[in-house]
């Protein structure tokens, strides 16, 4: 309890499925749900906080953001996370994200993460806490034959697991690049597992965006030394 | 509570508002307000210590000042820090220090940080913890769109945002070196906010100071490779 | 209690032997239990985890398992474990597990482990908590004259040894690779020691997978340098 | 409480100033305090252990001594510690201290310390936590206009500012080597303060031993590279 | 309590004095008490564990060792371990072991240690917590004027001396490998204390054979570089 801070209205008695998308390999899941909750206008409902984050205010045009939020609208909660969780707090995240969760008795709970492959496709890889939910998924991933899943991802379908909440992945086949292409990929699954008529076009532009903009890159390192252009970004230190 | 122990005088009731500034980039916050407290004559009314402070004890004319300090005023608390807070203890500082002025219903809190822009002007950027504050600062203050704050002033406005206190971040353009003259930057908008009156002319004069000692060393370290010289001040080791 | 959580139904009444198998050289003993629990069809019945662990889910065919399991068959339950045991929570792992099967009351605890000779046979030396349990394994096993086991295994013989429960060691010869072979020389003795019946036949042939691919390995090291070749497989990070 | 273990007679209702030394810069404390108690006869009423000490302990003609002691004569304790204070735990020992000497509710609190300032002069400068106790010791000593304290002195004096507590430092002006002639300053000082006519004549003859040791060091290590000379002292590893 | 674990059975009535020996430099204490408990034929009465202690089990012919072992006979109760003692954790032991015997009330407390002198004499060093105590020792040992001692020994004279205690330190003149005619002369002072008769014949025996083989070592070392010679004893990892 201490170690996780959830501030948050309750979800509505309606609501069955949570979503959870946090910061990882080609930053996957935090991409697709932000631009799901953006685009379908989920109304935030609450905020994580906990004393093992790094001290860090998020803004977004002058207004800030507490790192780690949660949304709900037509029975659908999502959780999304704009830092990585650290390998030692993956089981307090976890447990935490649960304990509170449990108390509203979802019907499934739903990960995106990132799978590196090194290839150039897009294919979304599942994974499920049982037979049952695996099924779920069958004709609209790649079911993942063997392996492990590292991170608050993992975390999250252990819990699930031992929880007895139905527990399902989807790893967005990705680079070690944001890679919203791959994020546009798994709301694909999600638009056919929920019926959400999210239209991922405008990620696509962003995913082209970043791909011809790596590209460029690319090319300059190639021709130049020269070529390295940085952002003056203002930090705070 | 007991990694934070603040021993002070209650607030007045009239007492809405409260300043912090810790030392960050260019000392900004902690010079603007140490400066307003000593020129506007608050008087200190607390104090702050925690295990996790470096053990140091500050000193002004021969007598102990305690690190981290509470003075009020007209309506205004000032929190002064004379230390970096350590990030790994930004989130215990900013719950002490708000669970401590929570009980006094402030109706604002207000932080000034610096940050780097390695340009030469001296701009005041503003974030807010919502709407209604960020159009407190609308006027005053360049609106930082979009970026992360971290360290003690990120942690205080997540804080702020989490516990629905309005919030507002004062950020002042610096470099790396203490500075007089971004912290004063700062003060002109807390004079045209509270109508402080404060005369920055003193402030502006130490700030010239310290430019002009730069620049005496930064010429002297082209003329000569011997132009190093360093004050011998005792050190308690 | 806390460091560990156990999920799992109660042992049955007539269940008095406990096997435990956790990945260490050669995984010996996860292997040769994971075995044991697929070909004589254990059922599971509980799972562990703890904020110790790393944070990672395994998976077969697409299901998540937990990664230390308990099964129970036959008036035997058997421990398995997928991650290796930090020796830094051995000791808290061991009283976890102990305190929990402490309250069915069995018999006798079994662990397996590897010992690393650097020579090829594939003995099972025995170790035990007291002279008595010695007995049970002095014609079956080579009684390990003088040493130290470290580990999990080390720990669970300790607390055995403390608390009064008679406990059983198997260490099988073998060598740093994953090691089959060695596996089934320790089933060898559990099948004489609980009458078992298990065939290990397909894990021989395992083994002499394994070691062939070891000698391919070795082969083509030596006759080109471009010998090596890793399979592509998917890594989430 | 748990950090710091006090194992001590009450103060007599007489005993008013409490002194304290530990090893810093000089050792200019410890020399000091423990030459005062061995010289004026102060019994030892009490130890000072902690689980935060290293594991250590001092003897003299083969009696052990705790590394950290309490004496009383004549209305004034005196703390002596014969190991340096690790900077993590200076928050603990100085609360430690002070909690327990504030049952008797001391008139004042006297820290001494070394301070180095690389000059031959064996000036006494002093600090202390309010104008009233700066008084105390204007005369006798230098103010410090400013600077700042480290270690357990300065944990000594923030904590008798914050509690109220009227805190005095003689900081004894030394070099990093044992400073006999520097904690004979400060005893000069002490004996103006406290009327102690404590001869400092032994000390000095001390002082002249060490320095002449040292002036010989010097000349051997100039005259010859061979002039290394260690004692064979016996040391329990 | 919850930092060492300590199953025993209580002391007898009589027993009022407490050897202990932990391995340190030249395993003197270890060898020395191992050596008395096992040709004296003191029955073991208990164990002690700890979350700290490294993950091992030890063993002798096949029996699986506690590494921290309480033997008792003929009014002399005996602490052997088999495990160096981390300074991070001797104060923790040390107290443990305190509060467990104290409510026995124990006339006096005596630890063996080591201490290295790099010369080839093999004198017992004595020291004591008060001058009574240092009675005992002062025919029979070498009284050490001067110094500190480290580590569990340390720990333990400081806390018979917090205590009141008695507390009594034989420090065995020793080099830096196992050291059995170190330990035999601490069996001397001990045989005339507790007029034990215990022969050290077969411990001077064993010292001659570990002297020889040091011997041949450093001669063959010096006759060729190929004289290096491992024995395989199997290690579990």
């Amino acid at each position: 309890m201490d170690e996780i801070r959830i501030i948050s209205k309750p979800l509505a008695d309606s609501t069955k499925t949570v979503l959870i998308g946090f910061p990882g390999s080609g930053l996957v899941g935090s991409i697709a749900l932000q631009y799901l909750v953006d685009n379908l206008e989920f109304p935030q409902i609450g905020s994580v906080t906990s004393k093992y984050f790094p001290p860090l205010a998020m803004m977004t045009k002058g207004v800030i953001n507490v790192p780690v939020r949660f949304y709900e609208k037509n029975d659908i909660a999502v959780v999304v996370g704009d830092i990585p969780i650290h390998p030692m707090i993956c089981y307090e995240v976890a447990c935490g994200l649960l304990d509170w969760f449990a108390q509203f008795k979802p019907q499934e709970v739903l990960t995106i993460a990132g799978i590196v492959t090194n290839e150039p496709e897009k294919r979304v890889f599942g994974v499920a806490t049982n037979a049952d939910a695996l099924q779920r998924i069958q004709n609209d991933t790649m079911i993942l034959p063997i392996g492990s899943i590292s991170g608050i991802a993992g975390s999250i379908l252990t819990e699930c697991k031992i929880r007895d909440i139905p527990g399902l992945g989807l790893l967005g086949e990705t680079v070690n690049n944001p890679d919203p292409r791959s994020s546009a990929a798994t709301i694909q699954v999600l638009n056919k597992m929920y019926d959400l008529k999210l239209d991922v076009g405008p990620l696509m532009e962003q995913a082209e965006e970043i791909e011809a903009a790596m590209h460029r890159i690319a090319e300059e390192v190639q021709t130049t030394e020269a070529g390295q252009k940085k952002e003056q970004l203002p930090m705070y230190g």
